[in-house]
């Protein structure tokens, strides 16, 4: 079983051309390795012989799984499919690129795959499991400020990699302002010059931050040409097509007939928590336990609350919150 | 309140030189910050004079706080003591490196700064709280192999980046074998080339596992100079001397007479884990309640528990565990 979101950007191109490669290149990835999951242990060699008496030793004292095999080949899936795009587009002269939220299930083990700012959690009857975590400019932050810092010359002297609470501007030359370097979680204070003033490699907050002022994720598939407007900075560089994969293993828990997995784009996420997600989602299919269509009619649901209504000009979630302005896409898939 | 563990390597000299030198480095990065320690939010501009209208709306909206700022004076002091240091060893020809572990208490918090595996611990009532992790070849194993991956050069041709579940041999050439690369959490196969054969970055299990196959930890300060033996491959590029801050705000706790922190060199963790030394610690005060030298004797305690007992030619923890061969530095420091 396989399910994947992809929420591009500029443009469609890539969330279609990754959706029509990636679960190719997985199941390809996935076959490459199929020989070594058949045992708890993988065998040193796919082939099986044993080159070293003590092979599977090795490999139990490094306490290699069958699951650790499936990570793998989801790892070098992404990065796969993300080569074979930049090929395809660079060919037909398309641009743009997409976040990529992948589930699988194999073996009674539920892999989520992410790279980009989708999200997905298990609602369970007692229970949220996370099952992803975003990457975004602020979260990657200290990934893409030491990136600037070993190759400089990533920044071709237009951008700084310091981190300030605010644009700085003249006023500010010569005073100590708050900053972060690639090596702090903490702040300092440090005397601003005069490169200090130009744009920040990752700027804002929240759902305004950016990446170069170009874009809202740190990781995903394509934009391989993308460029920072009026300038030759290519932002691929900093853009990483490696997704961090989460396990759950259903044996290991009494699934219930409503338990879920949700995934969704950042259009949800935005304006629900997952403690809000997990409320709908729990009493909706309680109160539709009949209907053999209740999954996707939740899923239409989640979309239609965090579109909101209208309300003159504005969407509303409600009297005092404003809805989502960004694309929504949900999916719900039983677990039971 | 400053207390800090050094654990020398390659002689004691940079061990004695951190020790002289980082406390200095702290007091003095705490001292150019103190100023904007004085509010709930320290201010955009250390003269407390605003440029902007809105700073202190920009520093609130990220919830940057006094706290950071203590963080962030511990990262830049660990820098700077290592700066200090090369220029220092290199001037009167000293070599060596050293793990540092300093603890800070500031303003009702203990701040935990740790550079190397050491481990610190609060010892509460009804509580255990990791106040470090510890950095080593296998922790870091992605770090590491990422800068050998961007920069292969430091590697000189002499070293492989990929990890193995063993040192492969002649006869693995050719077969598919269990692999990791920088990206990679998970394992795959990879065809072996000759190239594969070399030695591994990051090789070895455990306690065993070393850099460079020189070195048993991945940060700290010093070694400056330290090459791999017979070849010009130098070790410093990939040790980090930044440390990771733990934060424990002892306001939020209730503290009781018995509550600790244990500060100890690897020496003691490997033979004992978190779980024995807070049984140690909790009935040894609850004996000793009345000796006013309890907590120095503790500590002496838990060296001697290490240390183990001498049984022919070797040292034993209890019948069937070897005891710790390595040195054993511990400190035990009352909250109350």
């Amino acid at each position: 079983y396989y399910w994947a979101l992809f929420d591009g950007h500029g443009g469609p191109e890539a969330a279609i051309i990754a959706s029509n490669y990636l679960h190719y290149c997985i199941k390809q990835k996935l076959e490459e390795v199929v020989g070594g999951i058949t045992e708890a242990h993988p065998p040193m060699h796919l082939s099986g012989r044993c080159v070293c008496d003590s092979d599977p030793q090795f490999v139990e004292e490094k306490q290699i799984q069958a699951e650790d095999l499936v990570v793998g080949a989801l790892e070098n899936a992404f990065q796969e499919c993300d080569e074979v795009m930049g090929q395809e587009m660079e060919a037909t002269n398309q641009t743009g690129g997409c976040t990529a939220l992948a589930a699988v299930y194999f073996e009674g083990k539920m892999y989520v795959a992410n790279a980009g700012d989708s999200r997905a959690i298990l609602v369970l009857k007692d229970e949220v499991v996370p099952m992803s975590c975003e990457f975004t400019p602020e979260t990657e932050r200290q990934r893409l400020q030491h990136l600037a810092f070993l190759f400089p010359k990533l920044l071709d002297g237009e951008f700084t990699r310091f981190e300030f609470p605010r644009r700085l501007k003249g006023d500010d030359v010569g005073q100590k302002v708050l900053y972060r370097d690639y090596f702090m979680e903490g702040w300092g204070y440090k005397t601003v010059e005069k490169a200090d003033l130009k744009y920040p490699l990752v700027h804002g907050q929240g759902k305004q931050a950016r990446l170069l002022g170009t874009l809202a994720v740190s990781r995903g598939l394509g934009d391989h040409q993308l460029k920072v407007i009026d300038t030759n900075i290519e932002v691929k560089p900093f853009l990483s097509c490696i997704p961090k994969v989460n396990v759950f293993d259903l044996a290991l828990h009494d699934i219930k007939e409503d338990d879920v997995l949700i995934m969704a784009t950042d259009g949800l996420w935005d304006v629900l928590c997952n403690k809000e997600v997990a409320h709908m989602v729990r009493s909706f299919l309680a109160e539709n336990r009949t209907d053999p269509d209740r999954f996707s009619e939740l899923a239409k649901c989640l979309v239609c609350r965090a579109r909101g209504k209208k309300r003159g000009h504005q969407w509303l979630l409600d009297e005092s919150h404003e809805a989502s302005y960004d694309d929504i896409s949900v999916f719900v898939i039983p677990l039971f």
